[in-house]
């Protein structure tokens, strides 16, 4: 573990003055840690009956995708509005500094099935509780998100009280 | 391979009226197939002594993440302007519908590594020709440009006539 946090970086004042950024492009030049962070982030649902993996647009999908690979499972982009081509759910939402929106395609998942929200990091919650939406907005069941790092002070744990929420690595 | 094809979907006009769209989600929802997907598309490299795959965000993070992945080495993400937070070199480039820029950073590899190149479309090439400029500019060997799909028609490999080009799928 401490192998994986010596491997990630802190950038001051990214995206914006007073923002410490958690820079993961050191882990993910390692494969041998890079795969057992991705391990550590799906252990907790090998078991759970996952049926696909879903991954927030950009670095959830490198997590997110390596994690539906490990779970064979198939793998679900969540992308930011305009880029998904056929039909799509939308959900609007706030972010730690400003406001945007999700999607998700509408043939994206069946009904009952069971999915993993992956992303790299948990911040003020505020992705994670709009991709449950998306989820849910589909009939599908949210098994649980997963993240990577957790910055705990910004309490998004607040905003997914009705998720199954697991971190690797805590700040 | 006609069972890759078949789950990859036509969208007209996407992103702009007279494109048509190639949408690889259907295939991203069989985990079978999109494993054998990565796997065609690294085959050539096998032996290539491949020190790091590079991806282009968003989707060539899910195609480089995995075959990184496969290939046992680290991933490189190669993002759009603003978005890595350390030192990053750029180079700007003409898009099939516009023009924008990549960077990568500084410290993204080490002179002399040998990197392949994934994406998931080959098209007019700009992005793939921005991309070995970058990892060249850090003194890097590009082994390869692998694409899961290579618009043929858009003659994206005339750009790309001083690199090893590969795709799985022509259209």
């Amino acid at each position: 573990m401490d192998e994986i946090k010596n491997k990630i970086r802190d950038i001051a004042d990214f995206p914006e003055p007073g923002i410490l950024f958690k820079d993961i492009t050191p882990l993910m030049q390692s494969p041998v840690l890079l795969r057992q962070a991705v391990e550590l982030l799906i252990a907790p649902y090998q078991n759970s009956n996952v049926t696909a993996v879903a991954g927030m647009e950009a670095r959830g999908f490198i997590f997110g995708s390596l994690a539906a690979s490990m779970l064979e499972v198939g793998f679900i982009p969540l992308r930011k509005p305009g880029k998904l081509p056929h039909t799509t759910h939308k959900v609007e939402y706030q972010l730690e500094y400003g406001e945007t929106s999700l999607e998700i395609h509408a043939d994206a998942l069946a009904e009952n099935d069971n999915i993993l929200i992956v992303d790299d990091v948990l911040a003020t919650g505020g992705t994670a509780k709009a991709s449950c939406e998306l989820i849910q907005l589909l009939g599908g069941n949210v098994v649980g998100c997963a993240f990577l790092m957790e910055i705990t002070g910004l309490n998004g744990r607040s905003l997914l009280t009705d998720v199954n929420v697991h971190s690797v690595i805590q700040y």
